[in-house]
């Protein structure tokens, strides 16, 4: 437990990083992690609507990760990450088809260090240039998981150093800093909507969450076409067969072990949205917020919605904290449309 | 002229509302009508881009203005007009097919004075719903300018006190709030690029910068397929044949008669650009910024990216504000498009 005045730990605490399957982390190690990369990421700012918390009688504090460096919450794990490598690391390596690449790239080249991703063939031209830009090698391999891992062996093998999407506890603890920060700016906060893929900002989340001394509920968010986190909580374990099926490109992926570790300790519970519902909280974003979030950072407040709906008397009232996970999409698919 | 610390005028000056063509506005009428709408007004944040700071070589303060309540800068002079009503006022009206209507509705609302939005048949039904959301009463008329005007007189037989879209001092000196802000908010800018379409924006900005000891250039950008404005700066006189044809559809107004006046005192010069530099402007605006710009807000990057290709010895290096006027579109008719 801390208070919110709480001194920050500054010996780095490296022992959790060990390679195991089941998390070691402490929200003392969340707070640590946060000091590492406070000059790094961005302090997003927290947005409201007036009309979104007329309509659905609740107060919402939405926090922007669409804000944050390479636009996504990716960069808080990444950054993070790579804070703590020994100076005579060769450079970064990882396999990615989406933001955590791009954010990769950019947590390296800041520090002035390579990065090779690994991108499966076929992956999306826009994600493809997004880490391209940010100063990544982008490597093509076959579109299956043998050939990503094998890809990214090869690059670990020339002395690089991997760096998973999520199923890390340095990733895990730098996510961690988004609902930090949320809880700070947002004193009163009875609950953190979030979503969940691989389970890096879910665990991060409620793990900050856990370290105050007042209760906060944590509830994950998650497309009823990609629901591998709520069926592996009600199983107990990790689900075998997971097929994606969703826009929400950012959360195909499989849940990591030692996010689903921490997410059966602390997280309430998850509510699984349809397609349809997703993309209606994304346009209700877009029109009312004027922020340009994508489908996978909208799943949120569609769950928030989908719990309003069920269970009306839980919600209504509350103080909600719904983290807008990021905001990078192919934008010329959509503003082709006004061309003639 | 006046210092940035300058003392605000409190005393309501009047004499300027009266029915003339040529507006008799100075610098210190707009901060007097700032110090009214303080309260009311959101002092919008000004964003940055490293990414297209970088890519453009320059630096672009952006004031976002999407962000303002109704989502658009309107607000700040339907707000302004309203604060100068007698307590004894029926109630406003005015004829608009757009932002104005949705602005001039909220606030009479926040007054509790009820507003008549005559709107033309065929009006989008988006921004038709947008007023009504914000508490307007909308009347239909046939689509004519002549129609509208005597739906208008209508009102305004009934004692309602008619608030027009643009050319109204009113109007101007509240719009002129939002470059006094970016002025304060970005102490060493060189220039401003607002967008025109009627004229209330680009007057009361190139105002707000005529009253600054520090010289700061502003220039105008227009639609080609509504460039009356800069055909009127090229005539010396209001064009008569205008027949707008862009997607900018906040910009297709003809400019007004006392907004050219002041454009033609204070303004250094109008950039036209074409729908392609538009939408273009509009996909780097979402994608860098992840903020939902309308077209007719995206204009002003469309056209400081046209001076720097056409003159980038004139802009390079410069500190450059840039008009962010509103983020009101239908975004269903984007996001559908993710729909099966």
């Amino acid at each position: 437990m801390w208070s919110q005045n709480a001194l920050m730990s500054t010996a780095p605490s490296t022992s959790y990083y060990r390679k195991m399957s089941v998390s070691r982390l402490t929200p003392e190690d969340l707070l640590a992690a946060r000091e590492r990369i406070k000059s790094k990421v961005v302090q997003t700012p927290v947005m409201r609507s007036d009309a979104l918390d007329k309509r659905l009688g609740v107060s919402i504090y939405f926090k922007c990760e669409q804000l944050q460096v390479t636009g996504s919450f990716k960069y808080r794990g990444a950054s993070h990450a790579v804070s703590l490598l020994d100076d005579e690391c060769l450079g970064v390596a990882t396999h990615s088809s989406g933001n955590h690449g791009a954010a990769l790239a950019r947590a390296a080249c800041d520090r002035g260090i390579p990065a090779q991703v690994v991108m499966p063939e076929g992956a999306v031209e826009f994600k493809v240039e997004a880490v391209k830009a940010e100063g990544g090698h982008v490597h093509f391999c076959a579109p299956t998981q043998a050939a990503r891992e094998a890809g990214l062996q090869g690059w670990v093998d020339k002395g690089f150093e991997a760096v998973p999407p999520y199923d890390d506890d340095r990733i895990i603890a730098g996510q961690g800093s988004c609902a930090l920060e949320l809880i700070e700016q947002v004193p009163d906060l009875d609950c953190i909507f979030a979503p969940v893929g691989g389970g890096g900002l879910l665990a991060g989340t409620a793990l900050a969450a856990a370290g105050f001394s007042r209760p906060i509920t944590v509830i994950g968010a998650e497309p009823a076409g990609a629901d591998d986190a709520q069926r592996s909580l009600e199983l107990g374990h990790r689900v075998q067969n997971h097929q994606p099926d969703t826009i929400a490109d950012g959360l195909r992926a499989l849940i990591g072990e030692r996010n689903l570790g921490l997410i059966q300790q602390h997280v309430s519970g998850i509510i699984t949205v349809t397609e349809g519902e997703i993309i209606d909280a994304m346009a209700l974003i877009w029109t009312e917020l004027k922020q340009v979030v994508e489908p996978s950072g909208s799943v949120a407040l569609a769950a928030l919605i989908r719990a309003l709906n069920d269970q009306p008397e839980a919600w209504s009232g509350k103080n909600i904290g719904l983290v807008l996970s990021g905001g990078n999409l192919d934008v010329s698919r959509l503003t082709d449309a006004w061309r003639q």
